[in-house]
């Protein structure tokens, strides 16, 4: 309820000015669903341009709007819901401007973190808002600045709410939106794509419904690039007003802002703020479940499609835009009923591709991070370039310090108590340990009954790929070798396998088989002696806490361990087993046992020494088998060492 | 003979003074015969390097001495030698200074231009000699200059015959081999590696044989890197010299100079210009059989075989130097005898690798080149860059002009009238020209009972990898699909294929099928509409002389045709279909219709006329089939079209 109240008041005070509507965003994992295979050009494309071939091609799409959150918690679980609901393919999605929060500090929950977050580490296509309402012109040319510096490329632009009821104009200050259009485009040119806002009854503050749309095409002629519309309960409300619209000259795109009813005194609160009026039939319905809560949402949802069909058969609505209020259920339902919510297994590459501009081109990345790809962004976001010249044309770049580890995007999502009751109130040995990521590994409840969803070097359960390896990862899981990465070898499967493909469809994809884990020194001296025997076939770095390095790994050079022939194209391999960035992977996967484990416990616990002892102590071991074609050896690798322990 | 005649001058000339000794050369070729599967740290090994892990690897090695030849067709016919012996992996080769051949200049066939040739052209690590007596200091630098400039590394530095009888030293000027070295050390610093001569019964002019040893240490103590010595005609005589050499303290490398005997003149005028006495007991085997060339030069093997055995069995000899007077026949047979003639189907690349510094870490091409190779490297010499940016790193590369065409080293081999032979005295439609391309492709004899061994694209009768392709080529050149370049399809084979197969052993090796083809216009018509079909799975660029270009390639990028996967390496992909680089290639291809067919006949007789109405109409055409896991559809392609066409 805390989403929903604090929604209320956003949209109400949006409603009130001319912040109202808003914006979503699509997923760069979204590239790979056009029909051409191209996956360069689409990801620089800016948004305009998406919304345009997304029109010509008659391909449907949505977009979601999001509020910055009021606390860092709040925050940690946005993030996640924008993961899943980026995985539905938004073509954006946009973050209101909350002037109560700080929203251009650096703050976990300010509307710019949100959004460099969303852009950045989520890869989303990402709006901004920004209210320009009793502001200094160098406060906003600094928002703006700052936004470009994160890699923002979207500025919703609007008034805002004017400070205390008296309000009145400045003379050359920001009164209205259109000053704020006017101000982008002086000061950035075309950097940005700008949205604004549109009302299908009106402004409630405007002299008229005439009037209203003349300040809107004065937005729009002012440089605008598209409208999206406040929040409408009827179809023909918003048809008419976007054949007002063209009547008068306003040809850019119209996208219908859409708000599934989720709750009775939401709506309520909405309806006051926002000065809209809720159609009697609506009421009729409503007034008599409104203490039923999933009637009402279930009303809500059977309403917005219906409306929604009706705008799409219109055949003049191209895109839907929703208002979530931070909520998943209901808009994803909705979108899921009209056939344009696409989970597509496909991705353009196997990790999410940073939306950012810069790193748009990256097609490289260390296996390490796989399970931590937001540290692995965040460790990297100075950079322009890989450590071996992959992306970028910068030079000496150099992983992120580890101090910058605390930040809330990096944060476990699970609260200390949760934690505890997955990974052991209290260990006994290192064996409790080994049956941690035993449980982990199978998706069975540990012996308090409690399933194990996440590890510290792993956020979520393990992924469908990893699942094939299950049986295998078990077994050793079981007797110490504590895996904490892998992938099996895959020997050309297409692009478009449910599980494995990623990139255009057409082509083939291509693993070498991976393994990482922390293990003894006992085991890592016979795993030593096996590796002889497999010397030319599997590459292995063995590494403990305090840097000692072994490896047969050719000079510095990276091994690909993933890669994808196209159609047309040169080889991708987006992933790639790099000794120089192990290095760095190192210090940061042996200080998640301290921080995220051991300081579950007390000072001086059995518990956290028996954690402690498994830092100082074990090894970081990372093994490849380079014979991709053959079954995975790595798994005989195991078996041996263990054998010549026994 | 005039090989011969002319060696017998050169190396008279040279053992006069100090130059009759010299060196040899490693093929790029050969890195990926290192036990380690190193492929980059080879190719940016120094010469002295490559010497020294050699040895300490115990692996003997070989070297070959050329000298240059008088006319641009000899020099023709010794790149083709050069590309020949080079299979055999020699560690270098090197190529005497014919001071009468004004060897600096930019000549066919100047010392320095046939040393370019084998860096840059041929991949061998090359030496080039380089005499100082006579010649200023300002010549002596600009040699050196222009030597480094041509991606020469490598300089044997000789004294040289003084002009006339009277010779004197100068003061302050260059008198003996040691005033170049200290020359180049002081004016180059480390950039060359030197090698000196050394005389194992002493230098004819020395006061004593002692004092020539420390003539040569002086030598070294300058600053070269290693010695190659006079010929002689006992294992003791070389054994005892190194001997003395290091007991005064010489600890470089002395490889021994190795004569086998080929003719009892050129013996004989050898022995009299070089002031070497021949031992009695092989003056007496050969002065029975002086007037039976095969007898003696049988002989000349056997004594050059058990000598080199007995050097390399003494533990002080890792590699072994010959003076091979430009031919091919002994030495290779001594080489092959003695089990160090390595050819090795292994390439570290698809294509041969030129020996430049600069070009060494190159590791793609476009496949256009593939049968002119040579062209290709001449063509793009002055780059640091691919168009796409994949090796060095300046920017906006242009291919060189088609001007530069009729340098000698990219003249066909065969003189007009065995072309005319091969291709046809008089031409009496398009159909005779048919015949032309499938006489090559079938190796079997035209209609006047001459074999085609060459094509204007194609230097060299068909590669071994097109063999396989052999019989379907055959049907389409039959009906008018002119092929000057194909490729079949590989869905990983190891990188020890001795067909196929290149790279570090333990890899694998990857193709897309490849077919490119003249052909006429009603055949592109129906072609395109049967391309259709193949529209998601062929990529096509079909181009006529005035540049008209049909394409369903995405943007300009190129598509990689050939790919490596490697133990603990990124991937490499040497070779591309590149839409850039086609538009050049296009002129190239187009042009030698004209230049080395058309103009083989009179003007405006009817044979030239039929070419030119080719190359005035018909379209160049490429075809990749990006499926490489199935089976090659590019046949298909062709025989649905034919099909169309009836």
């Amino acid at each position: 309820m805390v989403n929903e109240t604090q929604h209320t008041c956003n949209a109400s005070s949006s409603s009130r000015s001319e912040g109202g509507s808003s914006s979503g965003s699509e997923s760069s994992k979204d590239n790979s669903r056009c029909s051409t295979p191209v996956l360069d050009a689409d990801r620089h494309e800016r948004l305009r341009e998406k919304m345009r071939r997304r029109q010509e091609a008659g391909d449907k799409w949505f977009s979601l709007e999001f509020f910055p959150p009021r606390t860092a918690n709040a925050a940690v679980n946005l993030i996640s819901r924008f993961d899943r609901m980026g995985a539905g393919g938004p073509l954006f999605i946009d973050v209101t401007w909350h002037p109560a929060g700080d929203p251009g500090s650096d703050k976990e929950t300010s509307s710019m973190i949100i959004a460099n977050t969303a852009v950045n580490y989520c890869g989303l296509e990402t709006i901004l808002h920004m209210t320009c309402c009793n502001q200094t012109k160098d406060d906003i040319t600094g928002h703006l600045q700052k936004a470009k510096r994160l890699g923002l490329k979207n500025i919703m632009a609007l008034r805002g709410d004017p400070a205390g009821e008296e309000w009145e104009e400045e003379v050359d200050g920001f009164n209205y939106a259109v000053d704020l259009v006017k101000h982008i485009r002086n000061e950035f040119d075309d950097y940005f794509d700008i949205c604004v806002a549109g009302y299908p009854k009106g402004h409630p503050e405007a002299e008229s419904y005439e009037a209203d749309l003349r300040h809107l095409k004065e937005k729009v002629f002012a440089g605008a690039d598209f409208i999206i519309t406040q929040l409408f309960f009827q179809p023909e409300t918003f048809l008419k007003f976007m054949k007002d619209c063209q009547a008068i000259g306003i040809t850019c795109p119209i996208i219908p802002g859409i708000f599934p009813i989720q709750g009775y005194h939401s709506l309520r609160q909405l309806v006051k703020l926002s000065k809209l009026e809720v159609p009697q039939e609506i009421k009729d319905v409503i007034e008599p479940i409104k203490d039923n809560d999933a009637a009402i949402r279930n009303y809500g949802v059977e309403l917005a499609v219906s409306m929604c069909r009706e705008l799409l058969d219109s055949g003049m609505v191209h895109g839907l835009h929703f208002y979530t209020l931070n909520r998943e259920v209901a808009t994803t339902e909705v979108l899921k009923r009209l056939g344009i919510w696409k989970e597509d297994p496909r991705r353009p590459l196997p990790w999410a591709v940073s939306a950012h501009p810069k790193r748009r081109v990256e097609d490289v990345r260390p296996i390490f991070w796989a399970s931590r790809p937001k540290s692995y962004i965040y460790r990297t976001q100075e950079w322009d370039d890989f450590p071996n010249g992959r992306w970028g044309n910068s030079s000496s770049p150099a992983f992120g310090e580890l101090k910058d580890y605390y930040l809330f995007y990096l944060k476990s999502k699970s609260p200390r108590e949760e934690l505890l009751k997955m990974w052991g109130e209290e260990l006994t040995g290192e064996e409790s340990v080994f049956e941690v990521f035993t449980c982990y590994i199978t998706g069975e409840p540990n012996r308090n009954g409690y399933k194990v969803t996440c590890m510290p070097w792993n956020d979520d359960p393990l992924a469908t790929e990893t699942n094939l390896l299950k049986d295998q990862l078990e077994k050793v899981n079981r007797r110490g070798i504590l895996t904490i990465n892998s992938q099996p070898n895959i020997n050309g499967k297409p692009s478009t396998d449910p599980i494995v493909g990623w990139g255009p469809s057409g082509g083939y994809v291509f693993q070498k088989a991976y393994l990482e884990f922390f293990t003894s020194s006992e085991i890592v001296t016979a795993l030593l002696k096996v590796l002889k025997k497999y010397e030319l076939r599997v590459n292995y770095h063995i590494v403990n806490v305090k840097g000692q390095n072994i490896t047969n790994a050719p000079d510095l050079q990276p091994n690909a361990v993933t890669w994808g022939i196209f159609p047309g194209r040169e080889i991708i391999q987006p992933t790639v087993v790099d000794p120089v960035s192990f290095l760095s992977w190192k210090d940061e996967a042996f200080a998640l046992w301290i921080e995220q484990w051991a300081k579950l416990y007390e000072e001086e616990s059995p518990s956290r020494m028996i954690i402690q002892y498994i830092h100082d102590n074990y090894y970081l071991v990372n093994l490849v088998d380079n014979d991709f074609p053959l079954e995975n050896c790595l798994w005989q690798v195991v078996e041996d060492t263990f054998e010549l322990l026994n």
